[in-house]
Order: structure tokens, then sequence, then C-alpha cells
């Protein structure tokens, strides 16, 4: 019964005030992939890569027991490249460079070993794909998450409704929800998006946390402040993988479950920030997830006895 | 054993999306003495109006037991008076008319009546008259809270620091806190201010809650998210006021206290913006709160057993 996650695995060069990267390893499938490795023992990930993405870079991805078999190695072709520079407050970014390369004309693989699917994310991409991605899982899974972007909301709007009929959960940040529904309180815009089709919606808040609505329900997580965030890059995709990779090991969709989950995934991305790229994602642990979760635990805890 | 608070009482004209009024009662003191007064039942007010402050809008305090021994009545004055527009995001607002009158040379009143002062709240108002109204206290209060704003960061910069030093806890916007420290982390911003004085932050966020520090610990609170907000004008002010009122009732200043102390705050915030001005804040009583708060402890909670 595995978690498929499908998503960009690409090459990322990044500036920040606090330096910059040659090209590092990035995409929404290898920040959820190694998030979710950590709660989840069978993580199968969809996706293309060129033959300049070295063999180094794919043992990542092994040594924490991830199946690639789902990603194509495209000979004589180039990975996906995006390049971004983010301003003094970490909470906009320029875009420099974005190179399709392998992902212009990427067709998703689902292998056979890939059938067992049963929690399913739909990784920051084409909405087109990430539709194809459903449609060639011969069983619905148990879960479909889906996490998307304003550029699709902008360029694919059609395949975005299409997609959104068919997912379980909506993972976007605030600005998105604002887009998405045309309403600006979130309360409002989360009404309307959870009539678009899916049954739960999370609008994730960056450094103010995240909601999570659904079941007739509000659910408010914190963020964890940090004193320094020193690349936003991956964090979005980072919390979609401690998500759904939490469902997956509980194996229940409750509300109940769901709020757990968003703390997972809040956590995980606040590892995420901490290094550029995806180094901080490469060498947590169990006992370190579990600690920062008490931290959560803390940051939010209160008992009132009128 | 009363809790004094220092603010100001005033007229506002408000323009929303929702809607445009005529000259209501405001004022920081309006906002936060009517919302300690649910909490607590030993609220006295310093402050100034002028002739045109009808005995209608003096009744308000009364009915609510409030003491306006401090409040003096200056004939053939005008009252404060401020107008001002919010934007559709209600985030941002333009200021249309700010008329000082009777607050011009504000000398405040502090009866010996009020000098069993052990909760003194010095809220929003000129930093000169807060360092005043703490001097005239007798005896040093148990708790004394500041609320201040950018304002004053920017005009009376070493009254601010000096009234800093004098105070337990200080109460302020994100916005504020970075202007104040002149870091973007809130974190570092925490960790710079409470070296000013005040041994507790509360940084106030509107819709993404507040964060308490202190004691070396950090408490993350939820806003309730809401589907309208009429207006927020007074909500810092009703949080303030209901922060100090729970700790007034509570009588104990543990970090434990503050956390709840903040929830209680923001619940008493939340009522205030649903309607214009003071409106919502004159017709609450104890279950609606109670009923709030259990809203509060219901978006925040969650149980995490691994």
């Amino acid at each position: 019964m595995s978690l498929v996650i499908i998503g960009t695995i690409a090459y990322d060069a990044i500036e920040t005030p606090f330096g910059k990267t040659d090209k590092i390893v990035g995409g929404a499938a290898t920040f959820a992939g190694l998030a979710a490795a950590y709660l989840y023992n069978q993580v199968k990930l969809v996706g293309v890569v060129g033959e300049d993405f070295g063999d180094d870079n794919l043992a990542i991805f092994k040594s924490r027991n991830i199946d690639l078999e789902g990603v194509q190695i495209k000979k004589g072709q180039k990975s996906f490249f995006w390049s971004g520079k983010y301003h003094n407050d970490m909470n906009s970014r320029d875009t420099l460079a974005t190179e399709l390369n392998v992902l212009a004309d990427f067709d998703p693989v689902v292998p056979d070993s890939y059938q067992d699917c049963q929690y399913l994310l739909l990784g920051n991409l084409t909405p087109h794909v990430q539709l194809t991605t459903l449609d060639r899982m011969q069983r619905k899974p148990k879960l479909v998450v889906l996490d998307t972007m304003n550029f699709w909301m902008d360029t694919a709007w059609d395949d975005l409704m299409s997609v959104l009929k068919r997912v379980d959960v909506l993972t976007i940040n605030d600005g998105e929800a604002r887009q998405l529904s045309g309403e600006y309180s979130l309360v409002k815009a989360a009404e309307k998006i959870l009539q678009f089709g899916p049954k739960y919606l999370v609008i994730k808040k960056g450094e103010h946390g995240a909601l999570l609505f659904g079941d007739g329900q509000i659910f408010s997580a914190p963020a964890l402040p940090l004193a320094e965030v020193y690349d936003p890059t991956g964090a979005g995709d980072a919390f979609a993988g401690g998500f759904v990779g939490y469902l997956a090991k509980v194996g229940t969709m409750t509300f109940h479950n769901m709020k757990n989950a968003v703390v997972f995934g809040s956590a995980l991305a606040s590892f995420c920030v901490e290094k550029f790229g995806a180094e901080r994602l490469k060498e947590l642990d169990k006992d370190l997830i579990s600690q920062r979760i008490s931290r959560f635990v803390e940051l939010s805890k209160f008992e009132i006895s009128e």
C-alpha cells in the first residue's frame, strides 16, 4: 500500500539574503518525497529528469528508501531548471530563469508496481499531468492530495477545475486561495473552494501557520517562530509531503488525523527553511522530528479553567 | 484592588467597505475598558473628553460599572476626534482627520480612589502622558501593561523608551515590533524588545493571531477566522483590555496565565470587529465570551499520540 508522489525533480539555483547556490537538487517531488519518507516507508516517485541529473543525486532518494521506478531519465536531455532570488522579507521572490527542458513534454509513467497506491500526492505541476497521473491509477486511491500554485490558475484554469473535482484535499497558500475563490476572507474562500470538489482544504500561510477547513470545522496550526529563514524554497512541498506521509502512516482520514497531519506538515516545512534547498531534509531522523512536534505542541497549548 | 486604564475616549467617524458611520464613541480607553469590564469588576478609567461628549455616552460606561472619576470633562471644549477609511483588505487605512481638541494639553488626573490600583493598562496615547500617569501612582502596581503604536516610535522615541523600562508587558502589532526593533524576524525583534524593559511581549498579528514572548518561551494564539470583518477599529485596544482584565481576574502573573490572557484578549478583539466601533462590545455577556473562548480552544486543539 504505497504513497505515490508526482512532481518536479529539478535543479534550482537560489539567492537569498543569506547566500547563493549553484545548481542544487530541488523540485516539488524532491521536497515532498524526502519529507514523506520520514513518516511512511513506501514512498514512490513519478517524475522525469535529464541525463544531467547525476547518480549521486538519485542516490539521495535511494538512501531514504524512496522508489524511483516511475522516474524517467531522458538521455541527451536536461533536467528542469529554476532560478530565483528572494527579497529581504523572504515572502516575495523574483524568478530569474525557468527552463522546462524534460518537463516540456513530460508524459508520466505509472509502473505496475505503483498500482498498490493508496495515497497519492499530486505535487505542484501542470494540472494536465496531474490529471493524466490520476487516470493511470487503476484503482482510485484512498486519499488524493493536490498541491498547486497561482501560475496554473492563470494558465490552466479548466484542467485545474477538472483535477479539483477528483481530489480529497487541496493545499494552497493564502494568496492562491484568494485568487482561486475571488474572496478576500479566507472563511468565504474556503466555502467556495470546497464546492469545487475537495473535502478538505489546507491554506498555508507561511510564517503565520496554516488553516484546515472541512467537515464543517476549522483548525488553526501555528508556524514555528524562527530567528532565521535561510531559504523558503520547497517549504510548501515539504509541508505537503509531511501532511500526506502522516496520513499514510495513520491510514484513517478523519478531521482529527487531518489536524495532526497539518502539524506534521508544518514541522517538516519548518526544517526545510533552515538550510538551502533540500539540504536540511536530507539529514533528519525520527527523534528530531518528534522533538520538533513537541515544540509545536508547547507553542500552541493552553488550558483555561474558568 | 482596581484595574486602572488610561487612554483616549473619543469620537470616531469610520468608513469600511461595509458602510460608514457618523461620529460614534471610540478611543483606546473605551474599547479596552468595555472589554476588561466583562472580566473584572473594578475597572477605573483615566481620560479626558469635551463638553460635546454626551451623558448618554458616559452612561455606556456606568452601565458596565466602570468608574469615571478619573475622566475629566472639559467645559467649552471638544472631544478628541478621529476619522478614517479602511481599504478593501481591511488591513490598511487612511486617516482622514485627527482633531486633538481636549487631548492637546491633557494632564491626567489620578484620583485618590484610584490609588488601590494593582493592574494598570497604559492604553495607546502619547508616551509622555503614559509616564505621567505611572508617576502619579503612589504604589507601583503589580502589573503594568503598555499599548502603543508606530506614531509614537516616529515622534516620541525617548519618552517611549522611558516608559518601556517601567512596564511588565508591551502589546504591539507585527509591523510595530519590526519598527521598534529594526529586526524583520519576530523572534529577533522580541529578543531586542525584551531588553528594552518589558518582561513579556505580545505581538498582535490581526487575522493571523498573536504571539507571546517571555520567560524564554513562546506561545502562538490563533485568531478566529471570520467571514466578515465589519470594522477593525479598536480591535487592538479590545485585545489589551481583555488581556489585562483576565490577568486582573486571576491575579497571578505566570506565563501560563499570560497565555490564557492572550486568548481572552483575542476573543474580545474577535467580537469587536463584528460591528462598527464599540457597538459589539456593549452587548456581550459572560456566556457569549465563554462560548467564544470554547471556539478558540476547538480551533487550536490537537492531540498527537505517536
